[in-house]
Order: structure tokens, then sequence, then C-alpha cells
């Protein structure tokens, strides 16, 4: 088998230690031919939930070959460490089994088959059970690049008895349509768990609604269709719902922040509704 | 043609969310070949600015091949995105066309020819228009290192129709300089927008003084000439004049910041000129 | 000679300016088939024993070649730049004179031999005596990779006379070993200056004492099997003791930080002690 050459690589190390650099090097002392491709590594320390969702965003932009994720609060406990293999082995995941690859390998398919990385002849001998990216995912990343056998990895585990990455759902009362802040970007901008399709003829405005105040935002597909005080609902880049604030930060105007419960109300035919307008407005559709 | 092999790449994107990893992994999904240096990307959001200062520091620095620059705040919007090609096809500049790509042009002999990114065949599809770094400029900058023609890259431009840069320029008032804090680095030197020459035969003591105080500042080319509370002048990196404190953060020290005006005040013959000294002294001359 | 591939590369240059990716540009067009893993470049300003400490946890990682490390406050003073050969020719350590290679030169067998960069014509021209990262340790870096002789890059210098790196040494006194905090890392841990060899046979309960508190530590070897309210010390990633605290950050916890003095005190037989424990438990030993 030839391998893959590329490793797509996202953590919570930081960068300010040299974990990051010292999983490079290990990579490229075992596979030198190997590229590694930094996603991020700034995922909040020992957050599962941020990294997996960073992962689904990323994951229809990444190169075929290894996804290697450590976000992994559960190191040197009884948690197992996996492999996983996606797209009829285009592709295979490389971490903890915590729920940090689940959504990501829904996103490309589903997981085809599943290993536990309990053969040691493939790790690096360790002084300590803290570092698990240097001593066991970097070397299994590195050798899958040099061909090694998915089998050789360890023990075959069923692909249901993965922990699942749980994404959550919004529910539609009424008018209101109750979803969740999933991610503020560095801009500012606020991802909502909402797709488009969701609110589908509601019309151009729709009103914000969180613990803590409410706006009337401006449905559109481009920030530059925004007044300078506006609050909008741009579809964002990967294709959900986000609220935002021209050249500012939604997420510090508004007060919102990952977790955060958000509702959208409908207003169409509502007096607030501006101009008037009553006919459902299609904007921001995804094709 | 051959195409280029290296993509020096800036932004404002930052490294804690996966737009950087997204970038990198469209350009290698596209052209495999082609090496991404990484500038920086903590550039401020939307500092266009500063970006395009960041630039002309490093441009006669960076390989030949593709510089992709993206501060962009005007995405979405009808501002152009657009390549520039310099040096006789040595570099091409792909960025928005909004003066963060003026300065380093200029730098490098200037624009020879511009076209706006109007060939969509060369974009990724796209759930949303808030990402141009992913689906418009990454996938151009690859496609240039796999050799497809300038010409192709959409229509022409006038050259002397793209938004210039502006780098403030000093005034000199009677025996003062005025000028403008460019840029505080992680140091805290502050770089003014002097060149050592404009200086020249003032003496080895130049007064210093802004909004908030003033301080004599010793004229030397090394950081270790000055004594512990020194306030040094020195040339720096990139050959500008910086006022320095010696290891400590000038910034912090005399409470300065990009943008602010500061005013150099001729000293020579003055009782505060140390050892007396008259006659001009060159230091720090640029070769 | 066949020359180097691998340039690992370390500093306190940040990431927010553009002088890393100088660097790798200066790598690149001098030594364009040798490949950059960078370590970190977040070494706060100027420290000099946090660069020297995070060389020496990572040194065995990383690929033979050429080591660059920038931490530099002796910039443009007379402070030696040198070049250190280590393992027989396997790498070069490539840097100022300031003890900054010192202690990951010994931990891989010590210099061999070394030389000042003398050789003004391996540098690149430069406007200041800034940056000598980009105008002397990078294009040394990069010409070692091209097969440069050793011999060329300057004058020879005894490696007797290098800056030694110092690394605190605890003191046992009586029932209390003085050691100190050589580390925080991103997750908050308390990195101390103890082999686990030290406080062998002690138990597996030792008191922490610091300026300002005292806690009783549960030796063990893994997070995941301390209460969600011990304090614990295990064998880190490097093989020193730390202290640390399950799912939160042990630095902020106790109030500790690199430098601070720690006292662990025997307990053995004492009430405090859990389970009454007095035989010596063996836990967390390096193989």
């Amino acid at each position: 088998m030839a391998g893959h050459d590329t490793i797509s690589f996202l953590s919570d190390y930081g960068r300010t230690d040299e974990f990051v650099g010292v999983v490079h090097s290990v990579v490229r002392s075992i596979a030198p031919h190997a590229h590694v491709v930094d996603i991020t590594h700034d995922i909040p320390p020992h957050d599962v939930r941020a990294g997996a969702l960073c992962l689904a965003r990323s994951v229809q932009y990444l190169c075929p070959g290894v996804l290697l994720a450590v976000v992994d609060p559960g190191v040197g406990t009884d948690r197992r460490a996996i492999a996983v293999e996606v797209g009829g082995g285009q592709a295979v995941l490389v971490g903890p089994d915590n729920g940090l690859l689940s959504m990501a390998s829904s996103m490309v398919g589903g997981a085809d088959r599943a290993v536990a990385l309990t053969n040691t002849d493939l790790h690096l001998p360790a002084p300590g059970a803290t570092f698990a990216g240097r001593d066991v995912f970097a070397p299994v990343a590195a050798h899958l690049c040099n061909g090694v056998d998915f089998d050789e990895l360890g023990e075959p585990v069923d692909t249901s008895s993965l922990l699942p990455g749980l994404l959550p759902v919004t529910t539609l009362d009424g008018d209101e349509l109750r979803c969740e802040v999933l991610w503020v970007d560095r801009y500012g901008n606020i991802q909502l768990n909402v797709d488009p399709d969701e609110v589908e003829g509601w019309g151009d405005r729709i009103q914000v609604v969180w613990d803590g105040g409410s706006r009337t935002a401006v449905r559109t597909d481009a920030y530059g269709r925004l007044a300078d005080r506006d609050v909008g609902l741009v579809p964002d880049s990967t294709g959900l719902l986000a609220v935002v604030t021209p050249r500012s930060s939604a997420a510090f105007t508004l007060g919102l922040a990952a977790g955060d419960e958000v509702r959208l109300r409908r207003l169409d035919g509502d007096d607030t509704a501006g101009e008037g307008v009553t006919t459902p407005v299609q904007l921001g559709r995804r094709n």
C-alpha cells in the first residue's frame, strides 16, 4: 500500500509550548515525505466540543490522508486511542475516542472501520503517560503515511461503539426557533446551529432574542449590504446562519458566546418588519 | 509556463480559528507541489494599513512566486479581487484591491499589469460570500503555481486604477521633524516613518517629543551601547529609525502606539547634548 | 558533503510580527530543499532561560540537522554568534552564545567543536544590526543545509569557552527537598526540577509547600487516577515531576509560576498519609 502524504493536524496544544513542534518532529523522523498541515492548535484546553466543531467545519476542505486530532482531557486514563477509516480508505482519522472525531467522520460518510491503537510497537517509549500526541498518535499517523496497514494499528473495534459527537438541534416553537451559538470566530461573528432553510420564507427581517436583549436582524448574503448599526443574519462560510455586525464584533456588541441559547422569532407581517414586507424573500440560499 | 512553487501568505485570520489551515489545505489540494510560507496571520482584524506595512517590511525578503494577502473588510461587497504582476513575472500579488498590496508592489518596482479575479471557473463553489481567502484567493494562488496563465484569471484592469497605499510622510518644521509611529513590534520597539538620512548631521542626541512627554534620545546603531535607562534612536531591521529602550518595551515605557504622532527635535549645540558634541556624527548609515 | 535537510527553529519572535515568516523566506531563498520545523516562537521576549529549557525538553525528539535558536537580548553587542557541532556531525546548533544552546547541547552528548560566525560572506547585508535571525543565523543555517563546511562559518572557538546554561539543582534538607518551578505549560501543569528517583520511597503522598500555601499531593502516573479536588505529583512527558490538578490549571489554583521555589516534604508514616501507607511504593518510574 502506498501510504498517505498529508497529515492534517488539530489540537488544543497551543503554540506557546513546544508540543506542536515536537509532534512535527516525530512525524518527520518517522515519515520524512509526509507533509503536516496545521488546522489550528488553539482549541481551548480540553474543549472536546470546540475541537469537534472545528473539525466538522474544516473536514470537507482537507486533503485526503491522515487527520490527526488531539483534544484529550482523558489522556492517561482508559479512554481508547483510535483510528477510524472513512471514505473507502481515502482518509484515516487518528485521535482519542471521546467524540472529537465523530462529527467530522459523519460529514464524510461515516466510519468504514475502526481500531484501538493497541499495537505499542508503533508507539514511542515514553517517560510519562501525559503526551499521547507525541508518543502514540503522531507515530501512528506517520506509520500510516509509510504504508503501514490499518489492521496493524491494533484491535478492531465496533464502529457503533465509538463515542458520538452531539450537535445541538434546533427546536421550532410556534413562530420561534430555539437555537444555540456554536462558535464565535476571530471577527466576532456568531455562528448559530441554524441552516438557512430553517428560516426560509420568514422574510428579510428576523428578531434575534437572547438572555439579555433582542434585536431585529436583516437577512442578507453580504456584509456590504448592511448599514453601520445593523445587525445581520448571513449564511457564513460553512453554510450556517451567523449573526453579524458590520466591521465590528457582534459577539462583543451583543454579549454572546459559544454555547449561549438564542431564539429567532418570525416577524413577517409584523409592524417591526421593514418596508412592510410580507412576501417571503429568499436570500443567501446555498446551491 | 512553469508556474511558481512558493506562496507567501499574510492575513488577519489569526491562528485560533481554522481559516489558515483551510487555506493551506485548499492550496495543497490544487497544487500539491506548492510550498506555503506564512508571513503572519495576526494582523489586527480588518487593519489594512497594518497589513500593508507588514508586507512592505517583508517583501524584499520573500521568495519569488505568489504573494497571497488577505485583510479584507470589504469581503462580499463590490471591492475588486485582484492579481498584480510585478518584477517582470517574478511574482504575482493576489488579494483585495483595498490598498493592502500597493506599498509592497511599489517596493519591488510597481505593477506590470493587473487583472480582476472574475474567472469563477478558478474559484471554489461556496455556501456563503464571507471567506474569499478560501474560495477565491487561495485557489487562484494555487492555479498560478500550476502554471495557469495570468490572463486567464479574469478581466484586465488598468494598474493606475488600483487603490494606492498611503504611507504618512514626515514634515520638517524648522528644527523639528513631525513624524508618526508606523509599528510597534513584539519587543516594544517603536518604528517611525523616518529614514536615518532625514536626521543626518543632527548630532548624537535628539529630542523625542510626543503628546504626553519628551525624552532626549541617544543615536546609536546597537542596543548594546545604550545604558539601562537610556532612550535610543536606532536604525531598525528595515532601515527606518526606531525609538528603543534597552531590554524593555519602549512603547510601554513611553506610552506610544501605532499611528501616534511624534516629533524629533534637533538639539546639537544645545546644553542638553551630551559631551557638548557639535560636530555631526554619522551613525547607522545604510549601505 | 551532503548537507542537512531539516532546520528546527525556536525563537522569542512571536507570530504577530513578520519575523518568523521572513526567516522562513530567507532559508527557502538560500536552501529551497530545507524543511523548517517550528518548535515554538512564543518564548517570552529575551527570556534565555525559558528558551534553553524548552530546547532541552525538545532536543531528543528533533530531527537530525540544524537547530536554529534565537533568543538574543544582546543582539548588536559583542556577544558571539556561534555554531556548535554535536553528535559527530549529526546536528549543528546555531544561535547566540548566551547559554541558550548549552543545555540542549549537553543532552545530546556535548559540543564536538564550535565556531564563531565571523564569515560575513555567508550573512545578508543589513540596514541595521537588530535582526541577526534574518541576517546572520538563518543564512548560516541554510548554507549548512547546502553543504557548506562547518569550518567555513568562521573562527574556531574553544568549546569550553561557551557560556553554559544553568539548571537549578535541588537540595535535600532532612525530609525536605528544595526545588524550583522550571515551567508552567499551557494546561497549567507545574514542572519541577525533580527527577522521580529523588523522591523514590517517599510513599504515595508528599507535602508540597510554597510561599503562600501547602497541599498534600498524591503520587500517581496518570491524571485519570486523581479525584476532582486532588493535587497530584506525576512524571510528566519529559520525565520530571509535575504538580497537577485534574482538568484545571494547577498553576492558577496554587498560584505558582516559573522560577518559584517549592519544597517537597516527606510524609510517610505521618497521619496525613492516606491508608497509613508505610511501605514505599514505586510509581512513575522511567525505563
